[in-house]
């Protein structure tokens, strides 16, 4: 309880802490408040859970300390917008695969992207594994984590933002998109896609073609061709 | 030993097939060669480790049989081209991990490759894991497996196809390929990339373009940023 609390104190970054179900006392809810007035994403769990987790003694609290060092939106947008004029974001819906997850940070990087977009709920474990998928690739592209992925979609838009959507059922495909001006690609979860809330804040939907029977990439795959079509554009371009 | 005989003269198919070391007798010898005359990839292992790999009793043989309904080369290159006029080929020069692979059987159905063309030894493990990985892909694309890559790539050539090299070491990126032509696309394995000796048979070795500091794609990533070049050109000339 003790050695979290500081942590929390100290405004260092968590991935998500877990609390026994029915702790109580006031040392927990000096912690349980500051988590939440500091939007740290937490959970309730049976102790089971945290006895599975924890080797030997603890008192009903485990926290994950964050892998990266994350960045808030704001400072994010504002510094690619001052490198260069047509940035690109990728903004992932629920990935929640470690693997693609880590394979899409690798894509993004060698793409040039120029920062990733997380929920903060409900994505892939931003773990070891994920670092040593993504080639390390993830410890250098500028990551940020969002309560909910509305809250991008409308300041990026305001930012002067195109917001694609790839998506099966998306109304033309991604070689008619113009990605020579600011674009955020969003790409959705391996089950289900993009959330239904989201699809319709896009400024286009597009699909990637299907010749075969298959009828899906895998995730990873898709969003490095996504990514590799605004490439090419731009050296077309040469911009 | 006798049902391995049986199903070897039967003509089935293999994926491989382990003897043990030091194994002697008539029986052995016969099977041998008729394994050799076939084809059929080989090898000696040491007796702990076909104890580790079957329970109980054996004779110091296990054989692998095939997952897939594998195809011949030239009837698959003939199949192809009496459906269309620009056929498309995938070679894997040594893919050896079986995820990747399966990604990549997905992809390719996805892109309407019209066959894969794999080396009998070196690859991946073509088992159930890399059907499930392909999401039923494999079992629907055209596969063939030949003893030397240089084969399928003088055959194609004298079919008319170009032979276009994935490599970190291209001479120029993808987007400079005309993909209308009748074309075979070589992707190296995830260690070492494509073979020293198939690279100059080659008529392109060409770059995926490279932004950030990771340096290179995932394979089975890179496979499908160009298969979907290839795609992307064809639909934008509607052929």
């Amino acid at each position: 309880m003790h050695p979290v609390t500081e942590a929390v104190l100290q405004g260092r970054k968590f991935e998500k802490i877990l609390f026994k179900k029915g702790l109580e006392g006031e040392q927990f809810r000096t912690l349980l408040s500051e988590v939440e007035q500091r939007g740290i994403p937490y959970q309730f769990v049976p102790g089971e859970k945290l006895a599975f987790l924890v080797k030997g003694a603890h008192q009903g609290v485990v926290a994950y300390m964050a892998q990266l060092d994350y960045v808030e939106l704001e400072p994010m947008v504002e510094k690619a917008l001052a490198s260069r004029s047509n940035p690109v974001f990728l903004m992932l819906d629920g990935v929640s695969d470690v693997r693609n997850f880590g394979a899409i940070a690798r894509s993004a990087e060698c793409a040039g992207i120029d920062g990733l977009i997380l929920p903060a709920k409900g994505g892939a474990a931003i773990n070891a594994d994920a670092v040593k998928t993504s080639a390390g690739a993830l410890l250098r592209i500028p990551t940020c984590k969002v309560t909910n992925l509305r809250i991008p979609v409308f300041y990026l838009k305001e930012a002067g933002f195109q917001i694609v959507a790839a998506t099966e059922k998306g109304e033309g495909d991604i070689y008619d998109i113009d990605f020579s001006a600011p674009t955020a690609i969003i790409m959705g979860s391996e089950g289900s896609g993009i959330s239904s809330g989201l699809l319709p804040l896009c400024d286009f939907r597009s699909r990637i073609p299907m010749v075969g029977q298959t009828g899906s990439l895998n995730v990873s795959v898709a969003a490095a061709v996504v990514m590799y079509e605004c490439v090419r554009q731009r050296i077309r371009k040469q911009i």
